[in-house]
């Protein structure tokens, strides 16, 4: 049971996002200039590096609801999400997203656990700053995305067409037009 | 030296800032929203909770820009941030605000750890629900700046007036108005 009175019992971050709208806004804008807007990194693979680091955090409403967006923006392959969050240095991504995600695993545990050499590395696969810098604070951003579900005890339905159809909006009209329902 | 070029070396989150305009401005949005604007916590006692995520990440410029916006808040009282930073149960504050610095911690370390009793301890205390979401999500927020600010190892100032010079201006005129110089 959530810990504070969720508007309308809704799920997860959504129930949040409607209790208080004000810190609604800029949440759902940063996490689309983050993962839906321009870059040179593609939503697929940001998303990844969402589910990823949400997967290790253990947050199960923000590695579903991630994990079936990615899957989406991957033309649909769900496997491909599940094996990047077991053992991403097996999965048939780019060299290049494997030291992203190698940098994300770290600022998972602590900022201060990134090398020179982890950045040396992405920078030698291609990785540019701003890449880099977007991953840094695409990991960041989860650490408080999860914490802020399950330190309020959302709910996490069970239902993977719930995800799905999420999905489905949030791929089609990016994160700030969801925002919409809540704002003030 | 920071992983990625900043502008102009520009310490801490204002490199980042620069660096990254777009993201910035949700930022800025979020933090004025949970630490400035209208609140039953004052803006002091919402600092403190900042500053003591921060100290517990060992995130040097996050814990002393907003320590001397904390002190600034609490009419000068460096030492009451000191204090707090080191041990709140010892510190001259009100028992809620212990009991949300505890869930506070609780967050820091994974949403999972808040029980079902920190928040009826708080509540009990009379914290309400809008200070309970606020203090999950002002210790998650500070869970991602610090990895944000120390994953890219930007630089933190020795000297502790180019705090307390911010934390003048930030302490007048908001995180938000801070912002336009790196708008858009």
């Amino acid at each position: 049971m959530p810990h504070i009175a969720i508007p309308g019992n809704l799920p997860g971050i959504r129930g949040l996002m409607a209790f208080r709208p004000e810190s609604a806004k800029p949440l759902n804008e940063l996490v689309d200039v983050l993962l839906r807007q321009e870059s040179s990194l593609t939503s697929g693979e940001r998303e990844l590096i969402a589910t990823f680091v949400s997967a290790g955090n253990d947050c199960k409403y923000c590695q579903t609801i991630h994990g079936a967006i990615a899957a989406h923006d991957l033309g649909g392959d769900g496997a491909l999400v599940e094996q990047v969050k077991r053992d991403p240095s097996a999965a048939p991504i780019s060299e290049k997203l494997k030291a992203l995600l190698a940098i994300a695993a770290k600022v998972r545990e602590s900022g201060r656990s990134v090398t020179d050499g982890d950045v040396a590395r992405a920078r030698e696969l291609g990785a540019t700053d701003r890449e880099i810098h977007d991953t840094v604070l695409i990991a960041a951003a989860f650490c408080m995305f999860n914490r802020y579900v399950d330190g309020l005890a959302t709910i996490a339905p069970d239902d993977p067409e719930f995800y799905r159809a999420r999905a489905e909006v949030i791929c089609r009209d990016g994160y700030s037009q969801v925002n919409r329902e809540f704002q003030l």
